[in-house]
């Protein structure tokens, strides 16, 4: 069986009635279920979603969509398909990436078809939950995969969010805190993450809201509250990304200022020694200068000859130092 | 009685008929009584609530979302139940912290849930209103008690917005006061609990809106006036946390860029003392390289063998030294 | 009569019909007059506007909204009473402070209760105008004083824009003159103002849009155009106060960075100074170790015994001291 | 004739009948003529309007929107009068400022009337155009000159928008090249000039839109692609605004930056001389250092009385000063 | 043949059935045929075009506006004639430069007029997929040309944004490498030329809006799908754009940080350097001034006539220097 296929089988009266079923049986059965067929295909090729789209008389644009991932969020609705693109969001905290996958799913009267790109594990714990039955899920039909498949997306965006909340946090004690570092570029990359993270969720809202609203054909309006629930969390989700973004924007800001004010903060150390050094290389230039007076060999000089000359002389030097070193501690220099 | 029941009373003919009673006297009650009841739940977990739930019939969703803090303020209208969430604040001052809580109101015709999470007082005020009784809002049923809690909550939002509207005067005066210090962290982390505090009032005109326009099923239009009230009063908390929000901006820009101003101030004064010490230490070399030149060794040497040399050249060196000084003086050097 | 009372008169075909009278005969006359009575109230209590509002059935919760002064402005429709809030700006000039007060308008079919709060003289300047008679302003009742009183408010923002946009002005020549000031703080604080001044006006937009569009029952088409007009007015001013606090950000942004750079210009000239300094503190060294060399001693030292040692050596530091000269003339250090 | 009176003609048939009429004559032939009159005024006063506003029962807010310069663009809608604002611009290139002046256009069945404020010369053009014939634009009465106008008025946007995008070129290279200048008021004042402009093209696009839908009464259908396409060219131009104003906020904090860059340059350099000059001052020190000790005046002195003392201390001071010069210059000090 | 013509032929049955005819045949082919005639012009003039206009009746304002290139993107309807002007980039990488090209398409029942400015080849590109046939897509007419052109347009969108990406991430690895440039220019230029790539992009959402919704007279809906799928890859670009935007405003302003904090390291080690040569010079100036006390030529000195005087006094000068030494050491001058 092809790899592609993650899974095909049937679900009737609430439970799954089929194993792995093979492609042609899924779409014969598709025809005469009470039920329905899911088909999940990861990562296929424009080949091997042709096989599928042709069995399930999929729409051709929604195809191609389907198979160049890099899709926003949205919803189209086809003559008797609906069709539906999501970004499910997985953040790994140790490297700070924002990592986006895709979801696109195929609503037929009688089967799902969904295809994935990229590492969610979304889909596979929807399966799960309709696999181990006793859910009521599964007698609502397609809608139900995705209601759950969206419910699962959203609920993955605010666990995101959470694991970022608690990174921007480390990042403001760090910012603000006595850490040296320049943290400008953690910052960047973050604020760069939440873009990514913002472009997989806002978009997501107006379809959300449209099935809310149950405005789309073949979803009938019980499954409205449900999707309004999935809408105000999305909305949710939305505010708190905003919300990052704004905050790292503001963190920045302040990292970038603080780090040239830390820069400040050393030259201002270093000028003061400087200014401790100059202060006493002035204070010893006096005995120099004034020893060097002294030193000059004239024939006829006072005090040259005189007895305690010497000691008059070194109590001046020492005398100049001393009010040196007073002028020079008043100044606030020493 | 469970302790996650704050409490549960009817209320009939505009005034409270019970004191605490059990559940399952309330849910009886509630079909019963030409008034209601009133069940109030604190921090409930989702055990707790399905008691609740099943016995008023309460939609499933709402519930978990009920159980589940961290709601966006919301509005949803369920076949016979009206479902609000609303987020009290309270800012205290000491810590400049705006502590949001969480409310949530199940409304039907005959019964008000309302689930607490966090340390809000509001709907303890509104108990206590209703049941000081005089008041002619019990009459009117669950809208009632659906406005007093908004009303309130709103009027919380403007208590907040005032205390810090002085924190941010406070920040103001001491970021453009002689004050030396850095206050980036402190308008920081109050624009952040600003824009949590946005977080809380925002969403909340949309549904507010809704009442106000009469088109929630079950609250009337004469209700509307005073959800407008309660709606004009939402717009005004926005408008000043808005206003807030761009003042701490700016107050954030301001307070970095001063305290580089501050950093490159003292560098000046402080090379305005290093130039001063260095002029003095260039006037101490002038009789250091004069001396040095007649302290050599040289047997012949003019000056050196006349009576006055010495005066001489005590007097060349003053010279020097005084014309330095004034050159300094004339260049501000000294 | 009441001091809060600042005036309480009765308008007939077209003129004044009556000269202040007490509010019991003012609350007959509204019911048997062809025309209307007018009746000002200036900062009342609770209880103040209690009678008022009881002798003309004000309703409660706007009576609530013009008693706690710090509206939005807004204007809510009761069921046979027009309540609309203005907010009249005064731009103290010498203070770059924007005053703003309150008006409430109570606009029933036979009366109009205004309400003051601040000190705006905008109520005063209507009801001069309509006192004075000779407009056939009057003959249109109530809506001829909400009329002229907004007319009248937004050409004060005009003023008052009028004035900013000088100060703005000013603050530019300033900024980027020769000024050595800081002017953040009086930048900061002017946009703050703006801002309030902001809050005032850009609300007012949605009810004269309402009034323009002839929405307001009571209010008949006739007038729409005056509030249209009105509604131009007030545009524009939301527009210019836009404009400014734009403008604000620039020039503030511009200010700090300057502040910046005429910092490092001093520190520039300062390092300038230092570096000839020690380029002649360099220069004097030359002797100094020159001298030194030759006042070591050596019995045996050639040129000491020289008759022309002495001046060769003084030859020897003149030209060392020149070749330094020139040398740091070269490199610009002199 | 009155001076403000800029013209006053009869077009019919597709072309102009008159020469310039007085006022009386004008209002006359507006009744009898099956084409229209045009009556320009410019700069008026309110008196000056008042005769043509009586003689053509023009609406009176209007006429005291057309005296009072400085409104914003709009288009209202008057019994049997459409009035229009349209706001040219004239970018004067040599001193970088936008000229805003005004027009006011009343349009009845039979007549338009032009009031001008300022310096544009869009309506001597469009009225230029009209008497030269030719163009079956005539025929189409008032509507057509509505549109001419406005139509000039936007490519007169298109041309202020080339020469400020060029002076924005200009500055790009001055701040990205060698130039050493701050731009910095440059800039601001070109920002607060697009500022200015922006008030002027934004607020047209409404009216355009109305007109270009076919919604104004008077102006039937078939003039709608025609104000369609000023329309569309009337948001190119805002969108050109829009771009200009965000660039200039760009460049305006990149020459800011720059300039704060260029002062730590100049500042990096003066450090690299200052610390030259004193390695080469501490190099003097040496020899400075060992000849003092060997001018000590001690009796018993190892090598003095040696006869090649001198030699070997001459060459120890040498070999000091080049050692540390090695030393300086593998720090890289020299 | 006029060289501004670059391909004129039918098109029947889903294939093309002419070579490369003459305007006049192509004329009236366009009225014979069931299929529809390609008419496509490059860098007309205004007389280029007025031929053509007249052959298919083209209107006149739309004619217009394909001649001069520098349109927004939009499209306008008129009787019979469906206008859109597009406008095609191509990132020209090495030069980091969004090169705009404008394409006007003229739809009719029977005929395709395609305008192209600058350097596109997606009209090439369609045509040649129209006349490689096998494509159904000739079959649906005029409207298969426009959907083909707007694919391909938009196509392109996503490949630039895909290398401004690639430059966009470039730069951030350099920004926060060790890269001592200052990449504000590169950054700064990126950011126009994104900018100009936006006003590309985003007026395009609407009209493509307004044909996905079918609301476009002679284009039926069943080709909805089709543009709403078209509209969907816009919106993403847009988004994408936006993204670029704001990540290079983000890079900018860490990029000018940098170079500041940068400057401000060197600053600290040339400091740090000048202090460590200050310091030494210090010590050097120690046994200067001793050895200069004992240079003095007093006749009475202690110590000088003393055997071991000149040791005492080099052991006393090397304390003082190592004393020195480890007090410098001690403060990290050294």
């Amino acid at each position: 069986m092809d790899p592609v296929i993650a899974d095909c089988g049937v679900y009737e009266n609430g439970r799954r009635v089929s194993g792995r079923i093979s492609l042609d049986r899924a779409a014969e059965a598709a025809h005469s279920t009470s039920g329905f067929v899911w088909v999940g295909l990861q990562d296929p090729t424009a080949e091997d979603i042709a096989v599928v789209a042709d069995a399930f008389g999929l729409p051709p644009l929604a195809v191609q969509d389907a198979v160049h991932a890099h899709q926003r969020p949205k919803l189209n609705v086809y003559d008797d398909v609906v069709f539906m693109v999501l970004k499910p969001v997985r953040y790994v905290d140790h490297e700070e990436v924002v990592d986006v996958s895709e979801i696109a799913l195929f609503l037929g009267r009688n089967f799902v078809v969904t295809v994935r790109h990229g590492r969610s594990d979304v889909l596979g714990r929807v399966r799960a939950e309709l696999d181990r039955g006793g859910s009521e899920l599964v007698s609502h039909g397609p809608k139900a995969v995705l209601y759950r498949t969206a419910d699962m997306v959203v609920d993955g965006y605010e666990e995101a969010i959470t694991s970022i909340t608690e990174d921007i946090d480390e990042i403001e004690s760090q910012v603000f805190g006595t850490d040296e570092d320049d943290h400008a570029e953690r910052i960047y990359k973050l604020k760069r993450e939440v873009a990514e993270f913002r472009r997989a969720v806002l978009p997501l809202a107006a379809p959300l809201q449209r099935l809310a609203d149950g405005l789309i054909p073949g979803i009938d309006s019980a499954a409205a509250p449900y999707f309004r629930d999935v809408h105000d969390h999305a909305l949710r989700a939305s505010d708190a990304i905003e919300g990052h973004d704004r905050l790292l924007s503001d963190v920045l800001q302040a990292d970038l200022a603080r780090v040239g004010v830390r820069q400040s903060k050393i030259a201002v150390r270093q000028n003061e020694d400087m200014r401790r050094i100059s202060a006493w290389a002035a204070i010893a230039l006096a005995p120099t200068a004034i020893a060097g007076i002294y030193g000059m060999n004239f024939e006829f000089m006072p005090l040259l000859t005189s007895r305690y000359g010497y000691f008059v002389i070194l109590a001046v030097i020492g005398g100049v130092c001393w009010i040196l070193y007073r002028l020079f501690r008043r100044s606030d220099w020493l």
